[in-house]
């Protein structure tokens, strides 16, 4: 019997992948990853020049990402029988002895793809999940200023909620970390601006990876609603840690 | 002029160091960590047996830890007054010309005493950053459950806070992520029980080091208030990602 080994990537830079992580996926022999079709996928482009010669790939592609609503029951039905025939195929490798490695770009278990794939093979073969750095924790390291002080709280959320959803909470969290940002930017932007939290809003485009972008959200064109990109609020500390720090 | 890195530790388990942080460190010839006085210390726990032949150590002591409430001036006093010193030490060390390796504890910039220093060090000598995986995402990943799932929210909160203000958060956020636990525990299970949470929750203490140890906090006797230890409660995704999974 082989396994399952899901390889948690952290935010982009190879450099900040863990050790065991790297260790695992330089050894490899199969490695799967997702990807939308027709792009090499951004988990592939984080493992570049790391997979060892002759290397089983297995790309995942997923068989719709934006085209249809993803709350309608076709996107549903598609997914799950996606989900259904690789965690078969992955299976079958598993039981034939060999040893798969899955890219997960973040940590695997935070809003990871993975994670449809593990609830499907968990209980019929070994399974190892490698935890890597949240693509939050990257942006917020890019920005240079920490994220939470003292008694911060911290919400995360997904740009996909509701607009009064999103205003509630951004009205109650000192930090505040947006994912799923793209099309729904304007949204989220809007939620940012009745919360009176606008101008402390940063947005990171490819945090720690080539092409990083990082700018105030007031100051990025409406328009401009890039996809691979998080929204951050800073906290400042709820009281005081170290007289006159904060 | 040399300069300062503050390396990410990550949850515990060296090989979850991320590869940049562990070159770091093993290469440093001068490495400074945080700890209580008299105690070996956490961070410098992590890295046994990595440290360079002849590296210079730098036990950065507390003047105080949990013996005066935090809150207190005397507290701020004594805190500020340690920042300071070991931010001139360490300026000095850099302006020397040396590369001071600074040990933290999962990531830097979430809620780590490191901003201390950084805050006093970043406008005077080079300082660099390097992200960590936070010690909640290897306690999370200890559960072997995923943490988030589709559109769920996560609310990051501190033991310390008010019991109104968590139950509060509890009631609101899907899924939770409870720090600075310990003397705070009961405070913590009174409000998860009054947001009819308790029962979902999961208590993690020195998550993926030796002597890991998970347990429902309904099953720990309430006088049992480790320390080191994070409370979670998982979500269950707000709607269903791929039909029948959740």
């Amino acid at each position: 019997m082989g396994r399952i080994i899901c390889a948690g990537l952290g935010p982009g830079d190879p450099d900040l992948i863990s050790v065991r992580s790297d260790r695992v996926i330089r050894s490899a022999q199969h490695v799967a990853y997702f990807r939308k079709a027709g792009r090499q996928g951004q988990a592939r482009r984080i493992v570049d020049g790391m997979l060892a010669q002759g290397a089983s790939e297995y790309p995942m592609e997923y068989p719709v990402t934006t085209e249809i609503p993803f709350d309608s029951p076709d996107y549903n039905r598609l997914l799950s029988a996606f989900y259904d025939d690789w965690a078969d195929r992955l299976r079958g490798l598993a039981m034939a002895g060999h040893e798969v490695v899955v890219l997960c770009e973040g940590d695997p278990f935070f809003y990871g793809s993975f994670m449809h794939l593990y609830i499907r093979l968990r209980d019929v073969v070994p399974v190892e999940v490698i935890p890597g750095i949240p693509g939050m924790v990257g942006c917020w390291n890019a920005t240079g200023v920490p994220i939470t002080w003292g008694d911060d709280v911290l919400t995360v959320l997904m740009g996909t909620l509701p607009e009064e959803d999103l205003l509630r909470y951004m009205q109650t969290s000192d930090a505040l970390a947006i994912m799923k940002t793209g099309r729904n930017l304007p949204r989220v932007r809007r939620a940012l601006q009745a919360a009176g939290r606008l101008q402390d809003a940063w947005l990171i485009e490819r945090g720690t990876m080539p092409g990083q972008r990082m700018a105030r959200l007031a100051d990025v064109d409406a328009a401009d609603c890039p996809y691979f990109a998080i929204v951050l609020v800073h906290g400042h500390g709820r009281r005081p840690v170290a007289g006159g720090d904060e």
